[in-house]
């Protein structure tokens, strides 16, 4: 699948090397905002290397098929995931705040609040994206957690994930007020002690 | 925009009459069954008029546009809207079972199940159809709620049936396990405490 021909310029930038880990971010870049702006199911592999300026087979070289980068472009969410499993495990007083600080601020953030949009978006959409979805969850957060409590508790803390997520959609997808209209720390000061009453559940147990 | 020229047949059923209360509801449950396989976005007043049977001039005289037809669909949920409203505002010990029991159990119903799901993945698929949710809540759930309640209270509200839809979220659409395993009532148990919480919050302010 590398590019070994040499031919000249076939739309692409002069410079810009094929098989790099280059065009690997930047196919990514151009699936994500592909994702974002004209939704995932209307997205092809042809728009994103077109996007991208690198040829189609690059992508399912690297990719496999639609699903494969939209599972890779979930890892790339600058250590979300990672951030989350943290706060949900830390044992200090503030883990709810800090958990749904952590969580709205990344809604928030310029560079990463359009990509969670696009990913609720694509996952709403399609069956094969919210398996995507579901499989990067289990990957990246539910496996650790679920390693770590009792069934019950771990049922709570999907359901603390649950809630963050369903705020998160009132908020930045229907924009429903006043919850859309509430500062950060405002929002963290409603949603902050009901996540304190699910540990708090989840501890009982 | 009526239909007066008595045309034979042109792809219409004999005995349908054009422009009855029959020609509303079979539009309105075609519009649903498309949003619920192919999607908003894909599905246009053209396929719906084809799927009813009817011309598709009568869908724009009866609804004007397909964000139109959106929000009508929303108010032929079997009164759901209604009982969550009163679920809400019941004063009862029980009205946190009350509510999640009565939103899951619509979730859970062979035909109000489906079009929850379309239209939860309408929402979250198009700007337009987020907006004509957000009309809908707020004319039949929110405003009574709002004008009961304190901003506070009223904020709190809205966290909780994000609470519901979050979950909803994570159980019918992600299906993540073990969320979407659970059974019903074992489902109101895990939720309902946390309902209980929000409630405890709104009326302490």
């Amino acid at each position: 699948m590398t590019d070994t021909t040499n031919t000249p310029d076939r739309n692409r930038r002069p410079g810009r090397r094929v098989g790099s880990s280059n065009s690997r971010a930047l196919i990514l870049e151009a699936a994500l905002d592909q994702f974002a702006t004209t939704g995932y199911g209307r997205t092809s592999i042809r728009s994103i290397a077109s996007a991208a300026e690198v040829d189609p087979s690059l992508i399912t070289h690297f990719f496999g098929t639609k699903e494969g980068l939209l599972a890779e472009s979930l890892s790339h969410l600058d250590r979300l995931p990672v951030r989350i499993r943290a706060a949900l495990t830390r044992a200090d007083p503030d883990k709810a705040e800090t958990l749904a600080r952590t969580y709205f601020g990344a809604w928030e953030d310029a560079s990463l609040g359009p990509r969670l949009r696009a990913l609720a978006r694509a996952a709403a959409e399609s069956p094969s994206a919210a398996t995507v979805m579901r499989e990067a969850l289990e990957t990246h957060i539910f496996t650790t957690l679920e390693a770590n409590s009792t069934p019950r508790q771990f049922a709570h803390m999907q359901v603390a994930m649950s809630q963050l997520f369903g705020t998160a959609f009132a908020r930045y997808i229907l924009e429903i007020h006043p919850l859309a209209d509430l500062g950060l720390e405002e929002l963290v000061d409603h949603v902050a002690p009901i996540l304190r009453s699910v540990f708090a559940e989840a501890e009982s147990d």
